[in-house]
């Protein structure tokens, strides 16, 4: 029995990192907004690379990740497999403090696919004290909102991104500057 | 010697909640926002409870804290003296992962003071894993926000406040929806 609660996750929606694994065995990694309502856990997964490979092997593996770079790099490009880890059930995150993995049911949507998550193994690899930095949080907005940039196009995105770029510079570390450096040369392109 | 770097502190600023012990032995916390530039440890502070408390006893207790009710309460009004346990130096908070207790060297401002900070003593009482929730996250934006609005009272605040409510409404669990509610009442006052 897998206590969801021990990892932290709680109602709500908990950002993590989907690792999954293709037909060809090419490990995929993006990030997640994981939702818990009434105890039940779900993602909403618009047509992906992650939808793929859940359809193919209905299965993903929730990474819990407090790296900058890694959701940068997850959300807007590829992560190198090298940077991956293989059990027997699938590709995870070498970095990440845990994961848990999920049997996938998937109900499939013409945009969005809305899929159920019932963990059956988990690891917690790392616990630790961590302050708040906003330049951290600032890095995850700016994210979000660069996912949206390069499907949309609209300039208002790099507004909001320079926004949170603001306040990365003033109260983010080393991880949060390089991280935002890589947002604008992945949107850049 | 106790290293900070344990804590998760790391260069930037470093969102913590002060404690502070009046000459009347009242404890007092606010949410501070801690820097550190080449190794070194301190925080601006405008003229407030916290920097009196400091002035007449050099000493502050940086609690790390994950409960968005306790930053709200703690920014916008008094929090109430049974959620403070007293150590031999300080008032700390019963319910912060941890602590440092830090002398001060106070460089007096008009309106804002540098406060060097050298930690003496500290404690850690829990390390856990815990994925990024984008509704915590907006409380903490929201407080600050709020904490101008109560001063300067301009209406701006209140919109980026709103706006950070609706990720609360959104992503947080039932503790972010707390804590937003609790700030709404408070600036309402």
């Amino acid at each position: 029995m897998i206590d969801i609660r021990e990892f932290g996750i709680q109602e709500g929606i908990s950002e993590v990192i989907f690792t999954t694994i293709s037909p060809e065995g090419v490990a995929n990694a993006a990030p997640i907004g994981m939702h818990m309502k009434n105890g039940k856990l779900f993602a909403r997964i618009y047509n992906s690379k992650t939808l793929d490979n859940i359809l193919s092997k209905p299965a993903a593996a929730a990474n819990i990740v407090d790296d900058p770079v890694l959701f940068v790099q997850s959300a807007l490009s590829d992560i190198e497999q090298g940077k991956f880890e293989f059990t027997e059930r699938l590709p995870v995150l070498k970095d990440a403090l845990g994961w848990i993995i999920f049997d996938c049911i998937c109900r499939k949507g013409e945009n969005i696919s809305v899929v159920e998550l019932l963990p059956v193994e988990s690891n917690i690899k790392r616990r630790q004290i961590k302050p708040i930095n906003r330049g951290f949080n600032a890095v995850i907005e700016a994210t979000v909102e660069a996912t949206r940039y390069v499907v949309l196009k609209e300039k208002k995105y790099i507004g909001r991104i320079d926004y949170y770029n603001t306040i990365v510079q003033k109260c983010g570390g080393p991880g949060e500057k390089d991280a935002m450096k890589l947002l604008y040369d992945l949107i850049r392109l």
